[in-house]
């Protein structure tokens, strides 16, 4: 068992980690930039190290800093979280080098996912289908205009290096795909360091289903699905599990699908196969893998029990696997809501500010995660995660009245949140009814401005 | 489904009853005293009404004022949450003579039970082990002296219409019998209008178990039971489930004897049949049954994933019982720990106050029932309990680990509250050895007394 964790990480899921850690009885070292010192991780962690001034590049995400403080504090691990440095191959590695346990996968793992041009060929060698498209980077504009026989319009042009909805391009016609390939070439140079581009085709209306796996390098386990289909600009805002729109035999071949490819690339620690579902032609296609801890995690903790960061704890410290495929078992519905320091009056501007009155809901089934606390100043050089409340019931109905009830009686004084997004989805037919679709919530909102300015 | 419900009661039960009304889509009518017009409860119904006076019997104990208001505001149905009115059998008889429904058993029901020797008359002829004692009321100090060739010494004598551990006194010799018969019939027929007695053998050294029951006036179940060894004056600190130190076979004997008990009276409803376990012996016995819902029942939701309270309201509704026993499972342990507003270096003197600073703490296998807000007045009226800490995980072991580090993570500014007790029970050795028994705590006490007041 590990002994001693630095947290490379701030926010919600930095508390979320220090939480696990403590529950297992491993000592915890926070870090944190200028910005961070009042912090609510900071102030839950064992010792605490500064790491540097807010620019992010200079603090979250300066490795050989943060290697360093594990090393002087006599850490044995580090946990890096999601965003800044999760899903960065070279600090995987350069943790590794160090002595440190990385928990994660190895950073070969890492790179391999995080191209999506050789995941995509690794998820087809192992299996799972993936979305017609190119079979490996387009080798120029030409080779292009082949790849389009199989894939028709509209069509997918997306950074191989890119990832998170970045780097993507939509081609219509032949005319738009000519002028957005050599403008995806230059922007994904630009962006990633990397000109290389695939292609896919768009599939309409379809639904974000990811698979949660559990694997410990030689042995791996899922812990069932999510869906995420309401997204805005391709950012998840809610999520559930289970996905109420899958056959049980449907559910059984996804799943298989996520372990064939964690055991193919002989993955460790906890890792999301996401995928887009085809309703109608009832298809499931490959998107990616994410090899980190989600922000959506505990939709999953709450069906199956399972304490997904403890177990990435404990296959860091060398333990193998000790869930066995056929204890995990789902009970109930569950859902989580992304509460953001933003203004959905005005297309969702950040909106940074003092915590006045904080109000959290509470009783059976209510999980409410977060760095809030009342005077907490959140800073405006991050991202706009304030907490994620999860509800859980017997129900995929009763949880959306419980996440009624629930946003009901949480009160975030002092800056504009997302709530009122939530209370009215809740409401929503289509949402009631689990019809939804990834580009729904974009129609949503256009439709329903009026009502979030209100 | 019931429509409409008024709560009878405050705080945090108040809170819970609240929420899960509203999670069933029942409208939620509060009452309060003058003393709770800030009151949490107050804020989260649909409506309130303010039906009197700070003092408890002429606002939360009156019974006309109450059903006035249930009527007044349309409600079919009241809630007593525990406490107060949830055992008086006139105020379940006046609720259903009114055309409303009791969320609870019928007057009759708590009338039997609440009669100790009813009670324990309904017990012996249902098949559950009492405790040797008279098999009924003691008809005066020869019939007592009697009794005493069963029982032995030391004896406990106690007021028939007692309950909740008042009334009770214990004689170590004949001597201390015949000095101490005639008061306990004087001071229960003072507090209690009925000087009736009866008499039981003391078990030394017992566990506190209990079993929770549903029933709905035909069909019973049990949801397994909880320990809850840790008393103070007879009052429980600090509630678990499962008890750890039951067999299966006696755990299944114990539990099944509940739910004969049950569906000996017809009860309807949430209720508790509670027990002595006499680890020596491995025997049990029937102490009291309790016709309402416990302080201590999220132990049982946690464990078990039943909302209780829904239960109740459904049960209340007309619906019969849709939980078969065969559905009721177990999943890891769960403890609750009761933080009140007393200040455990004063013996426990109650410390009324207003809240201050308020952090909740939070993550996977955490909830936090509660009234408490920042800036909440205590008022000084009413019982000391601000807070219930619910924790869950895999094991008993993790469940205490998790319950320091929640505790570590809360903070109750403004008054003193038994926080500090719990953080140091969690350390003992005894605790975590579960090695307890209900006169345990007050020894500990004794011995930490300089602990506690540091």
């Amino acid at each position: 068992m590990l002994k001693k964790l630095l947290i490379a990480n701030r926010g919600e899921i930095a508390v979320r980690v220090i939480r696990a850690a403590q529950d297992l009885g491993i000592a915890t070292v926070a870090v944190y930039s200028a910005a961070d010192a009042d912090a609510l991780h900071v102030r839950l962690a064992d010792e605490a190290v500064n790491i540097g001034p807010p620019a992010a590049k200079k603090s979250y995400l300066n490795i050989e800093t943060i290697i360093a403080a594990a090393i002087e504090k006599g850490c044995d691990s580090i946990h890096p979280g999601y965003g800044f440095l999760a899903e960065n191959a070279g600090f995987s590695d350069a943790v590794t080098a160090a002595g440190l346990s990385f928990v994660g996968p190895s950073g070969d793992a890492i790179r391999l996912m995080g191209d999506k041009v050789s995941a995509r060929t690794a998820a087809a060698a192992a299996g799972v289908p993936v979305v017609p498209g190119s079979t490996g980077r387009v080798d120029g504009i030409e080779a292009g205009r082949h790849v389009l026989e199989e894939t028709g319009f509209p069509v997918m042009i997306k950074a191989a290096a890119g990832g998170g909805g970045r780097g993507i391009r939509i081609a219509n016609s032949l005319s738009e795909f000519e002028q957005a390939f050599p403008q995806a070439e230059a922007e994904a140079l630009a962006a990633f360091g990397d000109g290389g581009l695939y292609m896919e085709k768009v599939i309409g209306k379809a639904r974000h289903i990811e698979v949660q796996v559990l694997a410990d390098g030689k042995d791996a386990i899922h812990c069932y699905e999510r869906e995420c289909s309401l997204q805005r600009r391709r950012q998840k805002v809610w999520e559930e599990a289970p996905s109420r729109c899958l056959s049980d035999a449907l559910r059984e071949e996804l799943c298989a699908s996520a372990v064939a490819l964690a055991k193919a690339v002989n993955y460790s620690g906890a890792g999301t196969v996401e995928y887009l579902y085809d309703d109608e032609a009832d298809r499931f296609y490959f998107i990616e893998m994410n090899t980190r801890i989600q922000v959506e995690h505990p939709v999953t903790e709450a069906i199956t029990g399972i304490d997904l960061v403890a177990e990435m704890l404990r296959i860091a410290g060398g333990e193998p696997l000790r869930i066995r495929q056929g204890d995990v078992t789902v009970k109930g519905h569950a859902i989580e809501v992304r509460l953001n320091a933003e203004d959905p009056a005005k297309d969702f501007a950040p909106f940074p500010g003092k915590i006045g009155d904080l109000r959290i809901p509470g009783g059976p089934g209510v999980r409410f995660d977060s760095m809030l606390y009342n005077g907490y100043q959140v800073p405006p050089f991050y991202d706009s995660l304030l907490a994620k409340l999860i509800v859980h019931a017997d129900t995929r109905e009763a949880a959306i009245v419980r996440l009624t009830r629930a946003l009901g009686e949480l009160q975030i004084d002092g800056v504009k949140t997302t709530k009122r997004l939530f209370l009215a989805l809740a409401a929503d037919p289509s949402v009631k009814a689990g019809d939804v679709h990834t580009r729904w919530l974009e129609g949503w909102l256009q439709d329903n401005a009026r009502a979030l300015a209100g």
